[in-house]
């Protein structure tokens, strides 16, 4: 006898219902046809990549993470092997930064200088199950190789704007800083360079313990009072419209470079002339972003109504080249599109554009002449753009009916043999 | 210093280009929009399933092809392993069926009833590397689950061949047969019920060997020259189109029922008459597909320019039942996504409804005030629907142009500080 099977997933994974297929499968084609307005091409790699390449150390805690695959072809020798690296040879991606990474080292002479890339893909992070966070969920990344010009970031953070104003959210905030911007305001208050990563984790909790705990947490680490005095006030100085940039600029002298400065003013500037949809561009000199190969520009996306960010990225110009061997510039933007799609579905988003919706029953043993006629009437139907069902009447008519409308079905045609000429 | 990474995708599977990427999004979204007005609904898997799931017996040869993953969780204990199975708990889905029984076992009061199931997506099998095909590729099957009648196979059949016409593909044919009509013409011809999968192995080569070839074999294994006559004989007899049917449903009286002969014949004369593009219909009594848990209409479409199939499926009432412990009558149909990708990029295939596509070369340090009037323009350009890529200018403008000629940009325009106010 067959052995009876496992109904639910695998853990931490899920099926997903036809209801919120239908905003995934929408959103997927509206995020791909969005960005290929403004020249991005479609990629894909295979989630299987070298367990070599996922343990390079450019994955950071996500390496812990690594579903693992066991080698194929001659008999494993499980006797022999003295850790896990000895039985596999692949893993399933965790990111699809360290795949591009390697596709462009691999195709990089087909490609179009600058390379605009648009990937939608899973990825699998074997985490701690918890409410909302899956071990296998979808990345939706663009990332701009071999542009070192800030058109990069400008293009960036105009396509994703563009897209997000298209599902109709409104009031989200895209904060920008850059890394060299932390940097200078650090050196100007008198912190040493070895100490900045230390200083910029007590920073980023800005938002949550506010000024005085970031105060408090810099000195209680042994910072002196004066740099942490000097550093909070810088803070309180900057406006969080473009005047920032310039404030900082002229207060911070030789420790801002013109470069760095003027660099996100032309960003700010420019994105606030040729947005699609309305947003709040802020300066947030406050802004971290945890990865440590960002080297400039960094931005996010938060929302009114969601807490944490919905779409985050930056410049990381030494990446590409630490895989490769050659320095590439490179600059991204990953939207979280498993968070959109929970923000849809809870604000009850109803996909645009949707046919309508008909449905037939079919009497039971309807003759063939009868069957006939109904399926030339669907086949009109379709051809007028409606989306149809056709179906067997079952026993409790009314029930199925109210089931349909549930559905979504606004006209239900009852089909007996001697009533489909009518109808 | 970081190891440089290894730039190949893993074996067997493949880097997919943006001009490859191109067909595959668009025939993505033609597939889920036409099969969408058919009212199937997508669905989705994880693609890690439970290993007792992937090796239940239901994915015959399948089993020995799957990519194993290694338990997560507590550090394994190598040592004490005797076999793979003691290290694993899931496995790469070699194919959507398996996962569709257990997501309709675990959802079945949540879906409508019947429910048609539209699944896209990659599946996993650790074969022998060959040109052509892959270890990971894309698998597109529809399946109506909890539909005992005809009406099944005949809006699979419409479906598949609507979806295949918008492709303008020419020249194919819908081979249809049924698993109950080959028995029939099996016991008439007085071969042996426990013979049947062994006799059927022989017919399925008759494209490649003849009726003589099939009549040799058969007479080889031991069978009576007088069964292997009768059996030949009987397909010289049968033709092509619904009278074919007929043709077997008066000739071998008792052996074949009514029941089948007649569902046949209704399912062909629906399809003819509602179908939705230009194709044959043939009735192919030679037709066995392989696989074992087929129990009723079996199809498959062929192409005049492509050897061996394109798309395949059946009726198969016992297999959900042996999962979930309950009868599920079931019929699908499956595409084969790759070789159909692999048929429009030979044929040249172009994407239809592209937009045009315009590119604004960038002088080198573009004073702001340009810079905006071309964000200005290129925005203008994409709400005008249009494809608009913005880059600096390389030293080789010359061939930079030929470039983007051959990407397929038909504007082209040069923006310097005194020019752009006259673009």
């Amino acid at each position: 006898m067959a052995m009876a099977l496992k109904k639910k997933p695998v853990t931490g994974m899920k099926d997903v219902m036809p209801a919120e297929m239908e905003i995934r499968d929408y959103l997927i084609g509206l995020i791909k046809d969005t960005y290929k307005t403004f020249g991005f091409q479609s990629m894909e790699t295979p989630c299987v990549e070298h367990i070599e390449n996922l343990c390079s150390k450019q994955g950071g805690d996500n390496e812990k993470l690594i579903f693992k695959i066991l080698k194929r072809g001659e008999k494993l020798k499980i006797d022999e092997a003295k850790e896990e690296n000895d039985l596999v040879d692949g893993g399933l991606r965790y990111d699809l930064t360290v795949p591009l990474a390697r596709y462009y080292s691999n195709h990089a002479n087909e490609l179009p200088s600058p390379f605009k890339a648009l990937q939608i893909g899973s990825v699998w992070r074997a985490d701690r199950p918890q409410k909302g966070r899956f071990r296998q969920f979808v990345q939706c990344d663009i990332d701009i190789l071999g542009e070192a010009s800030n058109l990069a970031e400008i293009e960036l953070i105009l396509a994703t704007t563009a897209m997000l104003g298209k599902l109709d959210f409104k009031n989200f905030t895209v904060c920008i800083n850059d890394r060299n911007i932390l940097k200078s305001m650090a050196a100007y208050s008198g912190f040493k360079e070895e100490d900045y990563d230390e200083v910029f984790i007590v920073l980023d909790k800005m938002d949550k313990i506010g000024p005085e705990g970031v105060e408090a947490e810099l000195i209680e680490m042994g910072y002196t009072s004066e740099s942490v005095k000097t550093y909070l006030s810088l803070f309180d100085e900057v406006a969080s419209d473009v005047s920032g940039v310039r404030y900082l600029k002229e207060k911070l002298g030789d420790y801002l470079s013109d470069e760095t400065a003027d660099g996100l003013e032309l960003i700010m500037s420019s994105v606030e002339a040729a947005k699609e949809c309305d947003f709040k561009l802020q300066f947030t000199p406050t802004l971290v972003r945890g990865q440590s190969y960002y080297t400039g520009t960094i931005f996010e996306v938060t929302m009114d109504d969601f807490g944490g960010s919905v779409a985050g990225g930056g410049r990381y110009d030494k990446m590409i080249g630490k895989f490769t061997g050659q320095d590439t510039p490179a600059c991204g933007f990953s939207i979280g599109f498993e968070r959109i799609v929970m923000l849809l579905l809870e604000n009850g988003y109803k996909v645009p554009g949707g046919r309508q919706k008909k449905a037939y029953l079919l009497e039971k043993k309807l003759p063939k002449e009868a069957m006939l006629k109904v399926l030339a009437l669907a086949k009109a139907d379709r051809e007028a753009g409606r989306q149809v069902l056709i179906v067997n009447m079952k026993k409790n008519k009314k029930f199925q009916k109210e089931q349909l409308i549930e559905e979504g079905y606004t006209e239900i045609a009852d089909c007996y043999a001697d009533s489909v000429d009518k109808l």
